[in-house]
Formats: structure tokens, sequence, C-alpha cells
């Protein structure tokens, strides 16, 4: 603290992001990262744009890649807001949408930054505690509130939500914004997206950090009706007006072109969850059924949090949130089979 | 406008940008950007950082380019804070260091996006009127204020402030941050670095999109003691932890290592300007002493609107703000010598 800072500063509460390691090579499942590479004509685009060109600035309003966004989505391009990574582009849905005289909805076992933004804009969060077994009650979302956050599949959980409780939660808010955030939906999921045509409530948000194996990019967008843009970008613009680099936008939309790559690497660490969660079973994990690219797992005998700081003693790095009700939960990102492999010697060698 | 947005949107007035037409290709001279291409050095770094490794978050802290630019400005990397541009790093600082309750001063003439943040984050600007020669009028910034911004030199002018004005206004407002914008420092001016130390209210704020030429890849950086640095990553960290791709950061790192090719070019660019400004007065034009990369130029009788547009059919783009005092003034880019020749030719027959 320091006398220059103002009063908002001073009260502020920062996310602490997953650890990103330089002391020793880990297997890193901590991140929810992909674990395989990008694909090739991505890092070919990036190359390629890596050119005297530099010295101009980008497009502001990124109109190939919202064009190109739009497209793969059957939207138009006025319905897609671009940001700096989904946490840029959730940091601006909740400056645009909520108000500190009504409280935002989400829950209490959710992505941690939802209350971060609640601080930054002043706003006081309702939190809905999540059933016992990690279900979602929709009923609570639909009391009186100034707006909802949800991710799905929510984190850390990993668990989905059917469309059909998205949809009654939509019908119940319709004077507020519904935040979807999909960061984790191409792992099993079911999409809002075709909801947007009949709810101009609903904001679904994505990232190209998971699925589309570029959390070193930083690209995430914003899908909703017209109005909904236009007030993320009347904030973006009052704050920053190049938020997307040359690199990123070249990158980003080779990625988009190149789906049928991606669509087969999610395939695998689809199956690599499956097979993980057997092995977990077997050796006494309970694991929330996820259709994410992590899984959120618990031992019958064995701390969670003695696991995680044994698993990093092994060179492997998971997650552990110290919070009520899930402090005796571990989140494992689903890495390569093999990376799963020295997952699963690891813990053996632990829990024997 | 939506009711959708709340209502802190709905009294945004965005920043809007300088024109990145697509329309056809000109002589662009509007934004200031370099007319040089980046260093061989920095393309190499970016595209040996297009590899397998952008699926993993980069260093939410940039420890790696915070280093090096320590290094270069003898400070620690401490004192260093990264930003997605000098335009991010100047919002954080406005959500730092300014309060509603008390007004933040900066001149009538400057850079327009500072009134933008002001807006945004509900501070009431106290508007310091330039003198008539458009020098800054120190005394008036030593008034009862919430804080300082001035740019140095200034935008649109190109005029620099003499290092004693800033120790002046630095002495009068201890218990108020002092923010020095040197997004052009280093085609004449003479930076307030130096003072950091001395000063615990300065903060220094940098970019690599005009001198480095990087304009394209959005990296800006403050620099300030270790107190107003941490307010930034406070503020920075409840918004987006990482804000900093692999690629511009590559791009960044290798910039700072090859200060000795980006000091030829500005060099270049300072030699063109002072022909630029001859050739300029020789067709009836007066000019502002420029310590910039851009001149600030009015003619004896044609109109400067006339001129803006007249230019455009020629195929050239320069700046033309339809404001008080200086809507007969227009903004010029320093290009390559060919193309000043061409802005001088087309003048030659505009004004013919």
């Amino acid at each position: 603290m320091s006398n220059y800072w103002n009063s908002f500063t001073r009260k502020l509460d920062p996310y602490v992001p997953g650890e990103q390691p330089k002391d020793r090579k880990y297997v890193k499942l901590n991140t929810n990262e992909n674990p395989y590479p990008p694909s090739a004509n991505v890092l070919a685009a990036i190359k390629d744009a890596a050119n005297d060109q530099l010295r101009l600035y980008p497009d502001p309003n990124c109109d190939e890649l919202r064009g190109k966004i739009a497209d793969h989505f059957q939207l138009d391009a006025e319905q897609v807001f671009i940001g700096n990574g989904s946490d840029e582009v959730l940091a601006f849905s909740f400056m645009t949408f909520f108000s500190p005289e009504n409280p935002v909805a989400f829950a209490d076992i959710t992505y941690s930054f939802y209350k971060v933004y609640a601080n930054l804009c002043s706003l006081s969060p309702k939190i809905i505690p999540l059933n016992n077994d990690f279900t979602l009650p929709a009923d609570a979302f639909c009391e009186p509130n100034g707006g909802v956050v949800i991710p799905n599949p929510n984190a850390p959980t990993g668990r989905g939500l059917p469309i059909e409780s998205i949809k009654y939660i939509l019908n119940a808010n319709k004077d507020q914004v519904v935040i979807i955030d999909e960061a984790y939906i191409d792992f099993g999921g079911s999409t809002a997206v075709p909801l947007i045509k009949d709810y101009p409530n609903l904001l679904v948000v994505r990232t190209l950090s998971k699925y589309s194996s570029l959390a070193g990019i930083r690209v995430g967008f914003a899908l909703g009706q017209k109005d909904l843009i236009n007030g993320l970008n009347t904030v973006k613009n009052s704050f920053n007006s190049y938020t997307i680099d040359r690199l990123a936008g070249a990158g980003a939309i080779a990625a988009i072109d190149d789906d049928a790559y991606y669509r087969d690497m999610a395939q695998k660490i689809i199956a690599t969850r499956e097979r993980t969660i057997m092995q977990l079973n077997a050796i006494g994990f309970s694991v929330i059924p996820s259709q994410s690219n992590f899984i959120f797992a618990s031992h019958k005998t064995a701390a969670a949090e003695v696991i995680f700081h044994a698993l990093r003693e092994h060179g492997v790095l998971v997650r552990y949130f110290n919070q009520p009700r899930i402090d005796n939960y571990l989140r494992i990102t689903i890495g390569t089979d093999e990376e799963m492999d020295k997952l699963m010697e690891a813990l053996k060698d632990i829990l024997k």
C-alpha cells in the first residue's frame, strides 16, 4: 500500500493465476493448457505476420478475425467482440453490464476471477451455493438479481450444464445480462451460441487458450446480440483502442480456419480424460463427471493438500484450492497419455 | 445504447484512433508510426517464439522483459510495469492513482485519450490552457490538484518540456502522482527517468510503438518507484493476469537489446523532420518547434481542414483535429524522405 494509491486500488484483491514455474521441468497439469501444439498453419501464419508491417498499428476493430468467427458460428460480425484473452472480455463485460445497486449472481464454487471482477467494479456479488454434488441450482439463479455469470462447464469442477437449464435461467432474467463463460465448452459441453438469436440478454464468452491451444497469444471473444457487443466496444474503446496485436490476430484467424485439427485434438483429450478417470477410480479417487479438459478429484483417505505437495515433489503440478467445500479436491488438467501415465505413477508411489 | 448497458457505460465517450485505411494504399502520415521497419533481430525473435510453447500461458509478470528494461534504464525490475501498449498502461494509471474527489490536471491541447480515461474513471479533469505558442504554463500545474498528466513532448503539438519545468511541477505536487507520458521522448526530448530516484510521485510512461517501430505488437511500460508499480500491478491483476503474450514479449526483449539500431533510425527521422520543416516554411507553413516524430503545422492562407481533405484525395493521410485553438493545424507524422517528398509534391499541387 502507498499513499499514492486511490481508495479504489486499496480495496482490490487481485486474482492469483496458476503457477508458471521456472525452477525445473514439470509435468504441468495446473493451468488447463492444451497438451497438444497449435496447428502448423497457426504457427506459419504468425511467422508470416512477423514482418515490416509490425511498425503499423493493428486494425483496432479486428474486422477480419471478427468476420471469420462470425462465419464459424453463423452470426454477423456485429455480434462478435474480441479481447486480449477471455479474462479481458469478462472484465469488460462486468464493467459494461453490471451495477453496484444490483447484485450479480454466481456460484460459490466457480472461476475465482469473478469475485475479483466484482470487486474491481464495486459490485456486491450474490453467491449461490452449488448443490452437494456440485450441480448448479438453476432456481436460485432465477430469483431477482442484477446479472448472472456461469461457466459451462463449470470450473474447477468440470461439470457441464444442460442447455435446458440455461434457457430456464435466461427466461427468468430477461432484464439482466446472463454471461455463459464457455472457456471449456469444446471438450464435451453443449454450447449456448444457438440461443443468441432468441435471447438479447445472452452473452457467450469464449477463448482460444484451451481448445485452440493458444494460451500464449491471448485472444478471447464474446458472442451476443449487437446491442451487447456495442456496449463492450464502448468500454473497450474508452480503455485501449488496440487490444489485439497483429501477431495474435493472424494466429487467431488461422486457428478458426483450422477447426478440423483442433476437433481431433479435443477428441484425444476426451479419450485421455475418460481413461484417467477410470484409473483414478481404481486407486481410490472419486471424480466429478467432467465435460472439460480437466477433472476434479478427491481421494477416499489421503488429503488433497498432502497429495498436491507430494505431486510437486514428484515433478507433477496440479491445482489445489484451499477454500471451503473444495479443500479436499485436486483440479487436474488432462495432458497427453504419457503425461497422465506419469501422474498415475506418481500417485501410486504417493499412496502406497 | 441498450437497456442492458449500465449507467457507467451510458456516459462514456470513447477515443477515436487515427484511421487505418483499407480502401487503397496511402502515404500514411496520420498515426505517428515509425516509417522504418523493426530491427531484424526483433522479427527473428518473434519467429523463433512462434512454436509449440504457444499452447502455454505467458509469464504473467513478464520477468525477463522487466529485467531487460530495468537494466536499460538503470532501475530495478520492481520499478517497471509492463502493459498491452502505453494506452493500457495509462488506463491502469488513471484507475490506480486518481480520485473523483480531486481533479486531475492536464492541458487543453494534449493527447485526447486523457479525457476519455478521466471519464472512464469518473474523474473531473482540470483543464489547463496552453500558452498561445503552445508552451506549457508550468505554474498552472502547481496549483492544488489530484494528479497531473503531461506528455513530453506534447501531442499533437510536438513541443518538448524542459526537465527543469518537470522538476518544478514534481516539487509542487509531492502528494499526487505526476505522469510524464514519454511516448515520443526518443526523437529529441529530455527524459525524466533520472528523476525517478528522487521523486516517489513520478511515473514515466513509455511505448515501443513509436521509437521501436512496433505499434503492431502492443507493448508499453511505466517506470517509477516500487510503490507506484505495485499499485499498477494490483489493478492489472484485478483485470487480466496475462496482458502480454509470448510473441510480443519476445519481440520487446529483442527491441530493448537492439537500441543501437533504433537510435540510428531516430536520427534519420530527426534529420527528415528538420528538412521537412524548412520545406514547409518555404511554402507558407508555420511549424511548431518539434522534438517528436511528427510536426504540427498551419498555413498562412489555406485552411487546414481543406488541405487535410485535399491531401487525402492525393493519397496522403495526415491528422486533423476539429477542436478549438487547433482547428487550423495539421499533425503530420515524419515518414521516410521519399514519403515526405510525396507530401511536399501533393501540398505544392494543392496550394498552387
